[in-house]
């Protein structure tokens, strides 16, 4: 599970009626009143404050947690794949063999990966709202608040030193800025293989009962050196049980629970396509990695990452096809329509916000084709255009650049443009070739981004004539294109930059026309609506995800199941019974390691159990801690019965899947013989 | 799963578009286009004849087979079940603790279990169509119908000595005689903990991937010897691989897939009041097993029976709600009778059928309540209702005998009739108790059932007098009023007797108007759509289920099962790894000698598997052939998606599971003891 962003945001807000275990809870808000009165717990701030400055985001899209004095860093396999594939090449596979560093110098640069820890929250939404003068017009309140949130988070930065983000909470009924310390030097200390850690494949993705050690280990460097820290968890061997209270922080990527009526209808609509788009990438994938082993390794990430995506949206498309949950949102809005209206004052300041938002959509739907088919899949030419235009925007005014390219950005920026991560030309074809077809198909080869990228030849020949006549697979090629500014961009005959230079204004254009047509009027209704949402309920809710840290808790608990109930936990015997049930092949298939090594482990140690805390992608490798704040398990995955957790939540059957502490401990001593590990998160045992 | 006869019977017969693994199979039209189509295999008459002589009806409700040249039966726990239950007291407890006989002389005789074998199958369709002359109204024809149906019968019994059913199939579109060689000395040889042949209780019942021994051993005795017979399965211990062809012969209860629409419609309605009926029996007997261990012995077998029934119901009832489903229904139906009347001939003869269904189910309808109501829930009244009948019955000639007491059945009723098996007067009191209430509640006390049965008491009172007061409890009473006859019946001031006598009139008044206006009607259009079915569409199906010894067909293997798929096996790791993750606790505890004994297991071993054979509750215990007719496997259950199985197949997720016959030799060997018995199933291996 892995975050997806295509989503947008509403929720069943009804206090009262919530479900216990419901929510996402900013850490400025927690649910304390809710702990307290389902589960006797009352966490201190200072127990608030050491979980918060514990937990960690990784820029590949998912969370963390620091699990010893020296940075020591627990995530998934799969939020590490990115990094493992990366840092793997024809003749060393970490995904398919694993890794351990059995010294701290063996410990392995990962190219690209950006870790940050939230340090502090403040509530800025009088200073945006002040930005937005009486009298402006939508579009030109639209500029307003992309300026103020710049400055914001500028000086925010210069001020600090951190990286300083502005989040939209609430629909924009509040805007708050937060500040994470980053690092940048994360190094590789452990992952098994992944046919355990993603033990069943997509089959078994998004299911339970489920046999994963989906678990990878990274260490955070400050100046070189490990990274001392007292902000750590301490590693529970115990684990989860059966029946306990336990807390999850974490960075949920998405959800539309706030969405109006109409967003939901327009999110069905967009995910059929995005379905249809991603499952012929996959296919394109899928030829290519059939073409060797080679192929197969290097395509096996991105095969990962569009099953994962297709799955989840399959999950959320039937959710928006239910009638009994579309009929449930539909009396949820009407009762929250009905109470502003109720309020003359109310209705006539924010009651027109659904009928913006439906004129919103309608007109964004317009131009939602290009939005899908334009982009070229292509990891150069993101490089090309992200190239081009920040030569150009860094010598404008930080106000006024575009997303992505104001100072408080500019650093991630350089990082990732500098990632040493290989590019696989082959590769890079298929994909490019592969956007270029669909783009043909969808909008015609007049089309402007189709007609500059083709130039007469066939999609295989144009994607083939690109990606092998640029040079930006090389890093060093980007580093001096970027150091020659404009001049040198302007100058450039690399077929890609070339490319990017043609359709940037176009792209432009484009932007322009979201921000003054649509996401404008977005703002302002999703002020408004927020705005009515505090007055019709008060502040008693959480906020839609926004991959930002949040709490979640809940019960460590089975559900019903296909006529039956799910277990609470699955153990090592689970695994083995799977893999047997399907004659170890497959998806299904175990390392050579385990299948030596069976009688050595105690079958009985808990491999996985299911927790009823609400989480969504983004999540993936979240600190699952108990009331003392030690670390009882790592979020790796929802059971399918969560996939519309993205629109509503359901306690009875929505449940997070997480790896339990103490097979992460048998798997390293008696498999992997990662001692110094051990002792590591061992030795400071409650 | 255990048959439940409440049912009634059309199937998606397209032949064309049938699914390959569809059908249960008469004996005499077996499926050898299909089996050669799909398998390629050819099965000789040899190969059939003796896979028919190898298997074996059980009289309480399910299917086994003979397993050794020594009358070694093999069937499920849960179908011994009631016979343990019986052959258990407040010391002894035999589901609890299991049973093994190590020496011969040790196996348990069964107290009231009869065991046959299908001998022979003869078509009498033509004899029983002499029988209704033209001109006679419904209601003469139904009688002529059920009176040359017991001289048949009576004829073949005095003919040959075997027990002889007539046997209505494809409704009505054929009749069949059907001769059975029967066993009543049927001992007990093995039997497991309940635990772990029913492990995971109610809730796992109906489910997949699961993990029971659902297994027992009986040996079928002749004249006080073991039964030596030639035909015996042989036991294959390597068992069913994944990806083969299987077949399973036994005896399905009752399916309802060629009734018309009006008739689902009728099962969707009184399966709801059924539900509700059982629901209360269960909630009575779980408050008297609640009173201590010893009650909760004595109600053991009954609650679990009515869970299974309650289980398989509400399946059936989801496919009667499920719209897909009952949409294909009404193609299918729609599309049968336009064939029929597209020929005007056949429109004139047959097409008024299914109005004929309407007005025969509207007409029941009226009565339904007091069929499910009136009957009391009580051992000892219905020994007493029977005997009251048997005096009268036996003196008339048997074409006029009410169903149960023809000649043909006279052995069987008396051989139930003293039955040894103990009854709990508490027990049957709390049943008696609830079965007054809910009859007064839905009926009123007005009612001539209730008037009889509470002569102004209430229902506790009137269920304790008539219980305690009855002596017909014990064998030797009811043996001395048979004996006496209609003098010492008449006679009799057993409470039971007495209220049997009064209320024998009004069943009887009930049988026949039940006959003249319902059943009569049923018989003739179902006839009439036999026939238009043969003429539609050839004798290319199976006939609906019918308790009679059927072969079934199809691959063991997984199918699409929550987001995910189902896996062809579960090993004991699997058993081992659900027992763990419930805490080894409740419905997932293990019996002490598995807990102990895990470490000499082989793990792997597979512990229970799915094929895609067609099949429903009756097929309990049916073994599971290969190619080479020897055993693989024992069939005790269907997944939860096979519940509207009654309805329809759905070759995706309809599944069967069984127990491997690996685990069963495992567990016999290891953790039993049972030297004697592995012995005598393994001497003949192939």
């Amino acid at each position: 599970m892995r975050p997806h962003f295509l989503l947008i945001f509403l929720t069943v807000l009804l206090a009262a009626n919530a479900p216990a275990d419901e929510g996402m809870w900013t850490l400025d808000n927690p649910p304390l009143g809710r702990l307290k009165a389902s589960y006797g717990f009352a966490p201190t701030q200072e127990w608030l404050d050491h979980l918060r400055l514990s937990s960690t985001r990784l820029s590949d899209g998912g969370s963390g947690s620091f699990v010893s004095p020296r940075g020591l860093l627990l995530t998934n396999h799969h939020v590490a794949a990115s990094q493992l594939q990366s840092l793997s090449n024809a003749k060393r596979d970490y995904m398919k063999d694993g890794f351990y560093a059995a010294t701290l110098a063996e410990e392995r640069k990962s190219p690209d990966l950006e870790v940050t820890v939230l340090i502090s929250m403040e509530d800025v939404s009088s200073r945006i709202r002040a930005a937005l003068k009486p009298g402006l017009s939508q579009a030109e309140a639209q500029k307003a608040r992309r300026a103020v949130m710049a400055d914001v988070e500028r000086e925010s930065l210069k001020a600090t030193g951190l990286h300083s983000e502005c989040v939209t909470l609430y629909s924009g009924g509040e805007y708050w800025l937060y500040r994470y310390k980053k690092y940048t030097d994360v190094r590789l200390v452990f992952a098994p293989e992944r046919q355990v850690a993603f033990f069943g494949g997509d089959s078994d993705n998004f299911t339970y009962p489920r046999h994963d050690l989906d678990m990878a280990l990274f260490r955070v460097y400050e100046d070189g050196k490990p990274l001392e820290t007292r902000h750590y968890l301490k590693w529970n061997p115990a684990g989860a049980k059966a029946g306990e209270l336990v807390l999850v922080a974490g960075h949920p990527g998405s959800t539309s629970r706030l969405n109006t009526m109409r967003q939901l209808e327009r999110d069905r609509s967009e995910y059929a396509k995005y379905l249809d788009l991603w499952r012929d990438q996959l296919r394109l994938l899928r030829q290519y990695a059939a073409r060797g082993p080679e192929q197969e390794r290097q395509a096996g990430e991105e095969i990962f990452g569009l099953e994962n995506s297709i799955k989840s949206v399959e999950g959320s498309l039937q959710g928006l096809k239910d009638p009994n949950l579309m009929a449930k949102k539909q009396r949820d809005e009407t009762e929250f329509r009905a109470l502003i209206r109720a309020n003359a004052d109310w209705q006539k300041e924010l009651g027109g916000a659904w009928d913006a938002i439906v004129l919103a959509e309608t007109r964004a739907a317009a131009r939602f084709d290009q939005q899908l088919y334009r982009p070229f899949n292509s990891r150069i030419y993101q490089f090309a255009l992200q190239i081009v235009r920040l030569v150009a925007e860094v010598k404008k005014p930080d106000q006024e650049r575009l997303p992505g390219f104001h100072e408080s950005q500019m650093e991630s920026l350089r990082y990732q443009l500098s990632s040493p991560a290989p590019i696989y030309p082959e590769l890079e074809i298929v994909k490019l070739a592969g956007s270029l077809e669909r783009l043909t198909q969808h909008l015609g080869a007049q089309d402007p981004y189709a007609a500059a990228a083709l130039a007469g030849r066939t999609a295989q020949e144009a994607a083939r004539a690109l990606v092998t006549g640029s040079t930006l697979a090389d890093l060093a090629a980007r580093k001096a294109l970027i150091d020659g500014g404009e001049v040198s961009v302007a100058a450039s005959t690399d077929p890609m930059i070339v490319l990017a230079r043609k359709l940037d204004p176009i792209g432009r254009e484009n932007y322009r026309w979201m921000e003054d047509n649509v996401r404008s009027v977005r703002s302002t209704a999703g002020e408004q609506i927020g705005k009515a949402r505090f007055l019709a309920y008060g502040k008693s809710a959480y906020p839609d995800a926004t991959f930002t840290l949040r709490l979640a808790y809940g019960t460590v608990k089975g559900y019903p199941m296909n006529g039956t109930v799910a277990q609470p936990m699955t153990t090592f015997y689970g695994l083995f019974d799977r893999a047997a049930g399907f004659g170890f092949a497959g998806a299904w298939a175990l390392p050579s390691r385990w299948m030596e090594a069976t009688r050595r482990l105690d079958l009985s140690t808990p491999l996985n159990f299911v927790l009823s805390a609400d989480i969504i992608g983004g999540n993936s490798g979240s600190p699952v801690v108990n009331r003392a704040g030690e670390l009882v398990g790592l979020i790796f995955d929802g059971n399918i019965e969560s996939l519309p957790g993205e629109f509503i939540y359901d306690e009875e059957r929505n449940r997070a899947v997480a790896v339990h502490p103490a097979a992460m401990l048998e798997a390293l001593r008696k498999l992997y013989g990662a001692s110094r590990v051990v002792s590591e998160l061992v030795r400071t045992k409650p």
